[in-house]
């Protein structure tokens, strides 16, 4: 058993990404099986797969970043909108298994670790994060540690009875339903018609289609609204946007996103809003689980 | 210089509270003056006006709840809405007047730490309380302990885009904006004339006049819809609703409020909402500023 290595793994709705991760946060070797989404027993088969082709050389410790509320003094998985996890302890099964300290988190608060850590947010105490992709996920670094609550900030209200949320969730108006790479789908079918993505709408942003801009600039209103009363509650130094959609249409969203989040943040934090593309791209949430597994070894001894 | 009793100070935007309060929390005695607004000096002599009568039997410590956000390192005063409140160091400034330890925090968070420690939140480890009252404050427990940060829950945006806050927030469709005392003077105006108050709206509500009721319940909606999204990012086990207006209008405003709060919270959370009225009233603030006052006591030793 090494210290100077761990395993993270990344749980998505449709992949599993396992890598090994060194102390630095580096990925040295990845593994990357898709999500068995028929059982929470199959879905453990899975985690178990992706990981064991790296197991070769020990296991320091285990993080896993899964999309899913916890009960923060057990660990237990509370419940995914998208896969399996219904009060399911993947955190003892997995110790149980492999016999090394296994420690889990909601994927984005662990997104927001790496970033804060070792990408955008260097340097800071206090960022939020937001990460743009099918769904909104949401993570907070709050006086100089991660913020260990739901954070589920995809699932604030942002228009009341405004659009519904897929998957579980029968909120309406949420930040997830307005500013998603799905809300972004919706935008452009609503322009070109069924079948019509995110990726199109950005494309022909990128072409300078006034119809495209003026759709993007909508999400970026509605999204800066939301970064607004964020920083009302958490009053962040920077607040950044990850995600494939948030990536991608980061150029389209940011300047109305600004304009919109300064008119709704409270002196003295709105002279100074910051609103930045993440750093780690799609390895946040891999980097970020290793980073916990190193937490993890540290807290045992 | 005793240790069995400090003072606390609310400092509100019409009046100042002072009180003598004992180590469980009793007020043991009270001065109100009314509040200076002309400039940071005449509300600095403000506040000395309202302690000196209590400080005969010596003041062991300090505590203010202060309408601002505030600078966590320093404790300095950053702004507030209604007050001259801009960059003040009101707590180093009476700790050099009095020569006793000074602890300031928003006047809400002080409230929550109350209402947790003493009033409707005891025993609960997480929990979210919203006073309504001519303004929206909002104060968070989490984990066991007071959330230090701005936690200003009545400025997120629940109606994107819609009415205006007052003061010099800037903001659009802010909780303050739709569910405090000012938004339901709007409504009950709106159905009776100018001069119309909440005070109004509730008694006819009291009444059975179903204009009030359904003007009370369209409040209470978008409450439970701040409510819900505090649920997604907090988890509290609890939500506690006090000031003025909140706690007059609790009968009316609930039960839409819990409807909506239920649609809009993730599971597990939502199946065990819970929204409860304030149980100190008008001395939650003074009472948490002198639990405050304690807390900064024991810092000292």
């Amino acid at each position: 058993v090494s210290a100077k290595q761990v395993i993270g793994v990344d749980l998505g709705g449709t992949k599993i990404l396992a890598g090994s991760i060194d102390v630095d946060g580096r990925v040295l070797e990845r593994h990357e099986v898709p999500t068995p989404t028929s059982s929470q027993e199959e879905l453990l088969e899975g985690i178990v797969a992706a990981i064991e082709p790296l197991a070769g050389t020990g296991i320091g410790a285990l993080g896993l970043g899964i999309p899913s509320v916890l009960d923060r003094s057990t660990g237990r998985a509370l419940g995914s909108i998208n896969i399996p996890l219904t009060d399911f302890a993947l955190n003892d099964l997995l110790a149980e298994r492999f016999g090394v300290p296994v420690a889990v988190e909601n994927d984005a608060n662990v997104a927001a670790l790496a970033e804060w850590k070792l990408g955008a947010g260097r340097g800071a105490d206090n960022l939020v994060l937001l990460t743009l992709g099918t769904g909104v996920g949401g993570g907070v670094v709050f006086d100089g540690a991660l913020y260990r609550g739901w954070a589920e900030l995809g699932h604030v209200v942002v228009v009341a009875d405004g659009p519904p949320c897929q998957g579980t969730c029968t909120g309406r108006g949420h930040l997830e339903a307005v500013a998603s790479g799905n809300a972004a789908d919706r935008a452009a079918e609503k322009l070109w018609g069924e079948g019509a993505t995110a990726e199109l709408l950005v494309g022909r942003a990128e072409e300078g289609d006034p119809t495209a801009l003026e759709a993007l600039a909508g999400i970026g209103h509605l999204l800066g609204a939301a970064i607004g009363s964020f920083i009302n509650v958490f009053s962040p130094e920077l607040t950044v946007i990850g995600g494939g959609f948030g990536i991608a249409a980061s150029e389209f969203l940011f300047p109305e996103a600004h304009e919109v989040a300064y008119r709704e943040a409270l002196e003295p934090a709105r002279a100074g809003i910051r609103i930045v593309k993440a750093e780690l791209g799609s390895d946040a949430g891999l980097i970020g689980a290793g980073l916990l597994a190193f937490e993890a070894i540290a807290q045992e001894r």
